[in-house]
């Protein structure tokens, strides 16, 4: 069961490197896919910047509609996260052919996936290098996150299908936020 | 002992978001900060992405520069990199006080991290989004990553001083790079 996250905590969701499920909609189509390349920019209001090749059907929307949600799989959902990246949004419906849900969100028109455990909804703010870089700043502007899940098992990508699953914790003294 | 690693596989070593050591130097001085905010901008040549706040005496050494080494340090390194975010470069050596060996690069004026087992030399390559976002884009010149490391332990910060720790790795079938 999902709870509104703060947003001054949504850094220590992305901080870590997790893969992500892109979620965008455009013409009533939503679509999904793996993206690694994001890092935060700035604590409160959470900002995001994010690579999203040119190439794909995610860039388009994203462009048109200014908005996408940043959904976080754990390991179980390894399987559909390849399988996001290895089709094609105006193929198929990702959600249905993988067995994905669907969740209204609150502040855009773009679902969340109900299986990821983690959902931000994001605005873009800057497109200032999307040109050079296909590199879009996000707003987290309504967080979600599964507070039963204190350790999830995060898929880090190392290249080519290969994954790093979240290990253990350790926790030191530190002043760092 | 590290060899030259292909520029082309840096993407790699950054894309599971590792905490990273970032080194600088000015005025004879090498520097150390922890720095989780980071993203890859494309393959190759590598660019890379990172906020380094202004407030950081990294950041003067950064903008005065523009080189610097993302140092990628394992988990038997988390007390060292806890404590270089706990301190001061302009106050102690941070080298000499933990313990750590300036090895010198090959493209830069700034040491690496020996105990790391990966190194990145990097130039600033555009200061765009420096004054809004303290964020500074990278072009990775020279990498160094230590062959026989095959799954690093690499330490990925959940706040205040709580690490998730590289765990097992997955391998799927993928045509994502």
């Amino acid at each position: 069961m999902k709870t509104p996250l703060p947003l001054a905590e949504v850094y220590a969701i992305l901080e870590p490197g997790p893969v992500l499920l892109l979620g965008t909609a455009q013409d009533g189509r939503a679509n999904l896919m793996p993206m690694s390349w994001h890092c935060m920019m700035e604590f409160e209001p959470p900002l995001v910047g994010c690579v999203v090749s040119a190439a794909n059907h995610s860039f388009a929307a994203l462009e048109a509609t200014g908005e996408c949600v940043l959904n976080v799989p754990t390991a179980e959902l390894a399987q559909q996260l390849v399988d996001c990246g290895n089709s094609h949004g105006d193929e198929l419906d990702k959600y249905a052919r993988y067995g994905l849900t669907a969740a209204p969100s609150a502040a855009v028109q773009v679902p969340r996936v109900e299986e990821c455990y983690a959902n931000l909804e994001c605005r873009v703010v800057d497109r200032q290098l999307v040109g050079r870089y296909n590199f879009f700043i996000l707003q987290v502007v309504q967080a979600w996150c599964d507070p039963a899940v204190k350790a999830p098992r995060t898929l880090h990508h190392r290249g080519y299908g290969k994954f790093m699953l979240a290990g253990e914790e350790i926790t030191l003294d530190s002043a760092m936020r």
